[in-house]
């Protein structure tokens, strides 16, 4: 009889309602149908890097009881990370300085230490690129695609977006009832640093008066002039969804190059446009900025669902030894393709799509007109 | 110039979240893009029945102002009926006896009486066929498609759907709470009388144990071997979801002839499976019957943009005079097709799809294996 | 130095919001304040009838790390029962007969065989009663009132109503929206066997037409009454919420005592005044029960904040050896009292209350004027 | 036969959850019970400061059916102002310049235009003294305290606290998904100018790490020692709720006078502490501020009750003209006082009370030890 499989797990990047339904799904399948062993690594490569690292989350073998009823929480039972490329992994020096090095031979070199068959990798963009190069060095992982803000051009949709549309549409109907009552204008800056799916989704969800997005630079006196002709119209109240990655058009000199110096580094675009609208309008103006409460809480019903279909394949694909390869979602289907193929194919929002005609149609405004 | 087109939008059958969105997104496309008169229709066709007829929903012209807002909230401001087919209506004769009738005539001849050039019918399979009959009178109609069931063939998602899932998962979620404390096994029945979809959505999204559809007759001894296996692996509690509309194999008959004759005529699928469980196991089971929860409060984002852009879309329909069709979705897009051709193409849960195989895979049980 | 207390920790009674909240506040002050050693004993008191015996909960010594978080879960970590009074003990004779035996001297040996110098006793009435016959046998224990329906007189107010409140209140709210739809009556039946605090809180906060409770029997004909007078008001939808004890005036005989017999045994109080009001009225009547989705899911915040107190209030009594005492919430305060005090004073809705005068004077009907 | 009282009700100060409730309860008490006519008066008392004024809200006379079910939506249908004190007035001058003027007589005179008898005034502590000041001048005039932060001494809860608890609550456990999968240390800035009431309970309830209240200086290098010793302890994670309101001890000096001059002007307290933290210790740092979201929507049945109560016993008052006095919650009950009694009794968290006890002896550190 053969050895079970020794299958590595890990999730890497900012964490995403629908982690813990892949690594359920991938455990139950691969232990059940697979006859797998099942390890969870700690904090996306650094499991990898140190063996003797150990954050609160620990390398572990799972069991199906380790992962019972984890698809309704948020986060990621395994721990994650922003950092941790092991191409360009980040150690600091004895002088205290901090130097880029790869480390890729180790992690490699641990995973056979530990006796792993595959890894299965859940992340981003990054990730995705990570994985690509274990794969071409020989690490037999596959894939599964993760990013909050929709954004991959392999697959239709990601876990986690469905989630943060939710709690972004329940912050905008809040925030219309004061705004309403206050006669106000309400920034809301949600997540989307290069793509605008969020925005448009909540936005229209939500009956936002404008939504900007990175795709449709927005001009501020346009805005500021569709704020008069509301005022005029006796609709003193406007909703503005702000991508955190929405830009004026001719980029950021618009508003003025010497008050743009003036301005804090980190400033929001949310908090930019309020500042640029204050010079223009006398309207009250506030700015929300939703940030970290987008990624938490229990994921939606479709996220779960979504999630637990690609964890399952992923284990699937383990068990056919298609390495290299990752799942993706098109057309309501679960398909594979290799990892190769899908990086670097941003997926964004086409100006011309029939959803943001739609929006259009309705009265929402995208910034771009005179 | 032209006179404004008059255009009636009516809702049909049981009532749905995401109704109110499309009305708002066909109305405000209708007066602001097409410069429509848009008229709202009172209890589905009771409204062109009797123009005297009043409900507190009451025929009007609407506003932009009238459906601001309305997306958020579920039920219909037009209000609906389940009752009031044309072709098909029930009055009551002088001697209290109820006499189907035929008063399509008369329903056309108000509608040219109003004034109105065309109708947007929003409804299930039944207004559909409605609809596909007026257009054969001459009427003018197009119609969107309405079923909290998700079971219409023309469409790949109805709207009402994703919230009424998300309905059902978060009262699994809470009632896996009190079932683990108690060791008990919790039956939920959930909506789908033809079709599985919701119990198979909310049932992979909770983690349900067994999930028992229409598609899938179950066999009832079956599912006791499974409760009983559980609890010998000391996995105390169960939870089962069970559509409206799940049969055992064989018909009611394997619950036992003469037990089922004593059963009250409108027991539930929950209660059925209880009872028949009752006599196989000594667990301490208890079934909860979600109902009409499952239809109100404020839709889920996904609901709301998809109501939406079917409104918009009907809109545009009646203004490019593209009648006797309807509007879907398939994979992602907008698309219309002829009424006639929608109708009667219910769309089932296919007991080998891959979404049923990842919920085996992860170990839900159909109540079919032995 | 003396050694650490040892401390036993049950939850006994039906489930309820927060009773996580108490033994993590029970075990985090007992262990870092008083350097308990903290027992969880499972499923109330089985875990000290059968030292062998062994749920998924498990009797176990609990760590501050077992407990982190739990308080915004539903249910209880530790298991319990709704039966299992050990002075009134069932077990099956080798015939197969239930028999009814008073194993407490067992427990009390058992207590001692573990080494456990306390108690703390989480549960309603039935648990209390039992936790005074202990204290009086000698047991060294201490009480936490628990009770969904709010209806302990020794106490203002229990943690898990908080909570119940809000579900029923967003089922109302939910169940509006279908009955304006519809024009239909709705009856919504909630929680609340011999006190209708549940159906008054959540059916004032829902704006209920009508409310029925056990402490105001209804007349089933003036309830007929009021929605004919309402639908000639062309308020054509009512929502009736209703106390699962709600009772008739004069009995249950005045639906007619021909019926009644021929009724379900088990026909529940909504199921109870719809059949009523079907043979007095012509109006489309609905039930939605409730049940037991009230019990589960994330405690209020008010809730989760309430148990914490109340379990940090018992870990002092331990330490400061008050046995035979409980915690209560008075004023807004948290006291403790004699067990044997607070038993059997069962606290009611009194019907002339100022919180049913502002029901009836925001038009509220409870079922008994003519 | 007398004529009809005519009654004025407005919504002053910051909008907050149950504004809707007071007002629904007032008009229905009003109208149905004691036979009067109801205005709505908009946007605080700008509507009775120049009858011509027309916002969205409008001055409107109210009929039962303007306020069917409003009590369900945040926000206020009168519209709000946190600006426009009569004894204040700010209007422009023709040279553009902003002046402040007594206007008290205007208001006055336009109340006796319209033939008002009477008003009800809710809202915050603001509202009351110019309430109070216009019962000093012969205004019929009653109270509804409001604030969010409940921090009015005459009450033992205004109602929108318990909704803005909740939604802190739900945000703090969305963060520590978040917090944990990235053993981050994340900062949430609450409510509460003066007083942490809200911080407390939703910091309590949410289990942080830290809560950081104005009634308790804190120690940025006692804050970061916490992070130091949780950390060396494998709880890498932290959640810190931080009141807008929260101070180092001894003022903003205390991060450094260099430091703290170059900091933009607005930097709320979430951000400030973080800075210092930032200086002291080297672990991942976030800040939410959760901002305007903590107003908004659907208001908890707590606060619906709570603000039920207060409309109703507010018409009471009217109708006994019982004028000059407000309505309070005290153990429980609904009662009156004067206005004037009411004023300038803020209600601060107690640093010694039990309920801040019993979040020191759940670990819960508040920023003071060294």
């Amino acid at each position: 009889m053969l050895d079970a499989m020794k299958v590595g797990i890990l999730t890497g990047g900012g964490d995403c309602p629908g982690l813990n339904a892949v690594i359920r799904a991938a455990v139950k399948t691969g232990i059940a149908r697979h006859g797998f062993e099942m390890l969870g690594i700690e904090d996306a490569f650094h499991g990898l890097v140190d063996l003797g690292y150990q954050s609160p989350h620990g390398n572990r073998w799972l069991t199906e009881m380790d992962v019972r009823g984890i698809q309704t929480r948020g986060g990621t039972i395994l721990g994650t990370s922003n950092r941790g490329d092991p191409f360009h992994y980040v150690v600091k020096s004895e002088s205290g300085k901090e130097i880029e090095t790869d480390i890729s031979d180790r992690v490699l070199e641990n995973m056979h230490r530990i006796g792993l068959d595959a890894i299965i990798s859940i992340g981003g963009d990054g990730s995705m690129r990570i994985a690509q190069r274990f794969f071409e060095k020989g690490m037999p992982i596959v894939g599964v695609p993760k990013t909050i803000d929709n954004d991959l051009g392999a697959t239709d949709q990601t876990f986690g977006f469905d989630t943060a549309v939710c709690i972004a549409t329940e912050a905008i109907d809040r925030l219309s009832d004061t705004a309403a009552s206050h006669d106000r204008v309400m920034l809301v800056e949600v997540m989307g640093r290069d793509a605008g799916w969020i925005a448009l989704h909540a936005g229209l969800a939500g009956g936002a008066d404008a939504i900007l997005i990175p795709e449709i630079p927005y001009r501020i006196d346009a805005i500021a002039k569709m704020i008069a002709q509301r005022s005029a119209a006796k609709q003193k109240y406007s909703i503005i969804v702000v991508s955190e990655g929405a830009k004026p058009l001719g980029g950021d000199r618009s508003i003025g190059e010497t008050r743009a110096g003036a301005m804090p580094r980190l400033m929001g675009a949310g908090s930019r446009v309020a500042e640029g609208l204050r010079e223009l309008v006398s309207a009250d103006i506030r700015v929300t900025v939703l940030g970290h409460i987008q990624r938490g809480g229990p994921p939606s019903s479709f996220d779960r669902n979504l999630a637990t279909r690609y964890g399952r394949a992923a284990a699937d694909l383990v068990a056919t030894k298609q390495f290299g390869r990752m799942v993706a979602l098109r057309d309501g289907q679960i398909v594979t393709l290799p990892i190769a193929d899908a990086i670097a194919k941003p997926k964004l929002v086409d100006p011309k799509s029939e959803m943001v005609e739609t929006a259009r149609a309705l009265g929402t405004f995208f910034g771009d007109e005179p």
